[in-house]
């Protein structure tokens, strides 16, 4: 029976033809066989499953997925941040002092990650010398011979100078150095001496760039108010769109108390994203803000709670003997990311989608 | 009629046989029934279809896209830079200074993002005392009513002394501030001073790695020539695998004029590209570089125009009193951005596209 | 015959019918006419094919690849850094100096990538002046004419001063140079000065979190016992999990040795890797650590060799003469990076990858 015989390539049809025969049959194509089946149930669900599917295409591919559009997700982003702010401290050991921007800002160069001190501990005058070393594993000794001459304190602040420095004769004593000394005392401050730094303005100003679709635009509201820039603070209800913060709020976005965080230390993130359908304009591409603390499941651990480091600022005396303040900051690190997606309309990408949809409900037939 | 009723499983088939026949009709096999149509036009088309096909799988998949390579886009790359040159000035407020790279580059260490000062203000002699600060909305004062003792001034340079300071009896001025004095004068050069940066040279220092194919590859040429690298600079057609760039040349490849640009600062990216077929062997492996200027929307934007920031070198006189010397620094940033792309010949990929493309032309014919 | 005839929509069969039978036969289906073949070979390959195909997607795709889990590689990281320890110099040039972390650490702010000094030259007691330029192209000279007044040497010093320094009468000297005199002597000690670095201790700190699945850890343990933070040292075997690591180490896991590298300096990658299986539990997700060089390729080109820069401490004498002492510090760049990717089971990619198995089956029986 002609029509029921199988047959894979229709070159295999072909071979024992001649030339034009040949040449007419390479014009011959396969088709499939279908029987036209009439089970009411059967064709009921395969109508519903069709509807579906183009509900599927229609709904989720075109109007959420925005499948007639091309995307880029690779942003090209410059961040440039700016603290204003002044705050005065007076402590004991270092006696009265202003800390500006260029002070508390590290680094200053105001990049997309940087740290704001909101605590110190100063410890001034440090000259070369000897001295003796803090309660460290490694500093402690009973007698000279603990503290081997010219080896280095592990996790310590200098080097042994073969002696052992005792209150009594008997007792446990720490090993002499020669150091920075006096050597920092570890007494951080009860409250955050920089406390004040809650109230001081962080300006973000992001620049981003689609390469694909030669598009650029900044964070920074084009508006013909000069005065609103110089007023306004990031709200997330009445000004979604201003791009400074407040530095207090920043941390209370991200779900923390600040006077607390401010005492350790910490790290938070700060995400702007970009998601731009270019097809409604250049209005309607914008920021989102939003804000993660980066290091909160450390709090429990003591060891490695919070953010700080020390940098030492170096001064030569009349008589060109060098000595140093040291600082040891607290303080909250910002690290500024930026994501970015945008969607034009694009033949191409619609034509895929359209297809591989008129194919899925090809398949689905089968 | 045996070869027309529909079979879904060949399990449907085996039901009720014995052990031995299920075991045999577990070998059998489906097969579709075809028929040979011939109507000419229909397969001129298909045949047509056909040859686009193989056209699109032989040229844009295995040709143009690579189709028969494993391709890596995460590459590990290190950037090291490198700024040559010395410039000399001399100003009214701080007298001769002569900048080098330690100076001008901001942060020193040599990473992919790095300042060049091309502009500053000076304001040597800073001490912690009195004085007015300046015209700011929140630092004006008609009485001392207005300057509540302790407050800091909003984003400006200290702390209200509770004094309001007025040329004149009836006048406007400005409250006293605890702060460093004297206060910056914001009056910004009219040319770069440091326009001379335009000539400088920056060595970037580009180490990639493909961890996959365990390819390493540096934008250093490997020449014997030992000189080349100590007198080269980069140009499209001229030098283009030479590693050191002129500042100027940078600049007005990102479409800018230096001059303009130096005066309020800005940001700019320089792209490192690296598409390489490591098929054609290491020496094929180059580098592409490409410049973009990221700020430039802001232009217009009067307030957040340019590139600035201010830091503080601190002194100490003989009597042990601190003052400071404030630099505000107007410049360009250069963000060195590293993308890599390799492929390489691998079985897998091959057998996947050439299964595809005839998965497609299968499709294509039913 | 009815059976046989081709169709390719049902709509081509019900144009001429009436409004019920149009809208019965909308519920018609169309299905495929299938043979079973009793070829026992093919029989045999086909289930082995599908024995294969059962294999692939349960072992491979299930149990290697995980296809019933969501995956996500974004993940939000935080890095911070501590180095713990200090070395002694004493060199002829600049006299006894003790080298804290505040030092030889640059940046001091603890990010994740950190250059540490392992030597150095300096020159001390820098001053502004008229000093002969060194052995660079541009500073040579054989006249006054060839030291233009007021022009900058190239890849030099300082600016020219209109004189040729020349020890004898027809000899080649150099050019006198407006500069900071005495300029630095290029003679690298053979030795790294702080080769003791070695035995320092770097405390990596990470943070991650998976935002899809709010799941955040760190990479420090969690133990009871306060001293083991104190005491531990990285170990691929002994310590996986400890975050501290001897700098030492962490060169010699890269392939190199330390005092070599430490001459010149270089460029190492530690790559902090977090494969999770959150289906496994919190406990079950750790960090996995590597160690790259970055700038090897480079190791033979001695023009850009090592990693190296200089930056400036400031001095003002009692007079108000500003003096500097400049560091030209070689040293070893750390970069952290981390990659994360998570796994949590969830019903959609468990359908997805279910369905496409069979999807794929029932293609390999056609």
């Amino acid at each position: 029976m002609q029509c029921c015989r199988t047959s894979r390539t229709p070159a295999a049809e072909m071979a024992p033809l001649s030339w034009k025969d040949a040449l007419l049959s390479a014009l011959d194509y396969k088709t499939e066989k279908y029987v036209i089946a009439k089970d009411k149930k059967v064709g009921l669900l395969y109508r519903l499953i069709q509807l579906f599917l183009i509900g599927y295409i229609i709904g989720w591919v075109f109007l959420t997925k925005k499948g007639y559009q091309e995307t880029e997700e690779s942003v090209e982003s410059s961040v440039i941040t700016k603290v204003k702010g002044v705050v005065f401290t007076n402590t004991t050991a270092s006696g009265p002092r202003l800390w500006g921007p260029e002070d508390y800002v590290i680094p200053h160069q105001g990049e997309g990650v940087l740290f704001i001190t909101t605590n110190f501990i100063e410890t001034p005058n440090q000259k070369l010398g000897y001295c003796a070393e803090v309660e460290v594993p490694d500093g402690r000794c009973t007698e000279n011979g603990d503290c081997a001459e010219g080896k280095t304190v592990v996790a310590g602040n200098g080097v042994k100078s073969g002696r052992c420095l005792r209150k009594e004769h008997n007792s446990t004593g720490t090993c002499e150095i020669y150091a920075w000394c006096p050597i920092e005392r570890s007494h951080r401050p009860c409250v955050p001496l920089l406390g004040k730094t809650e109230n001081f303005t962080i300006f973000i100003k992001n620049f981003i760039r689609f390469p694909k679709f030669g598009f650029s635009k900044s964070n920074v509201l084009e508006t013909p108010k000069d005065t609103y820039l110089k007023r306004c603070s990031y709200d997330e209800v009445t000004d979604p769109y201003c791009p400074i913060f407040r530095f207090g709020d920043v941390v209370r976005r991200a779900g923390h108390d600040f006077q607390d965080m401010a005492l350790l230390g910490g790290s938070i993130e700060v995400l702007i994203e970009w998601y731009c359908d270019l097809d409604r304009g250049y209005s309607a591409c914008h920021p989102r803000y939003s804000f993660t603390r980066l290091d909160s499941s450390a709090a429990a651990n003591v060891v490695s709670a919070g953010y700080n480091f020390r940098y030492a600022h170096y001064f030569k005396s009349a008589s060109g003997q060098v000595h140093r303040t040291l600082y040891k900051v607290y303080g909250i690190r910002l690290d500024i990311l930026v994501y970015g997606k945008a969607g034009k309309f694009n033949i191409i990408p619609t034509v895929i989608n359209l297809g591989s949809g008129f194919a899925l409900m090809g398949a689905v037939s089968i």
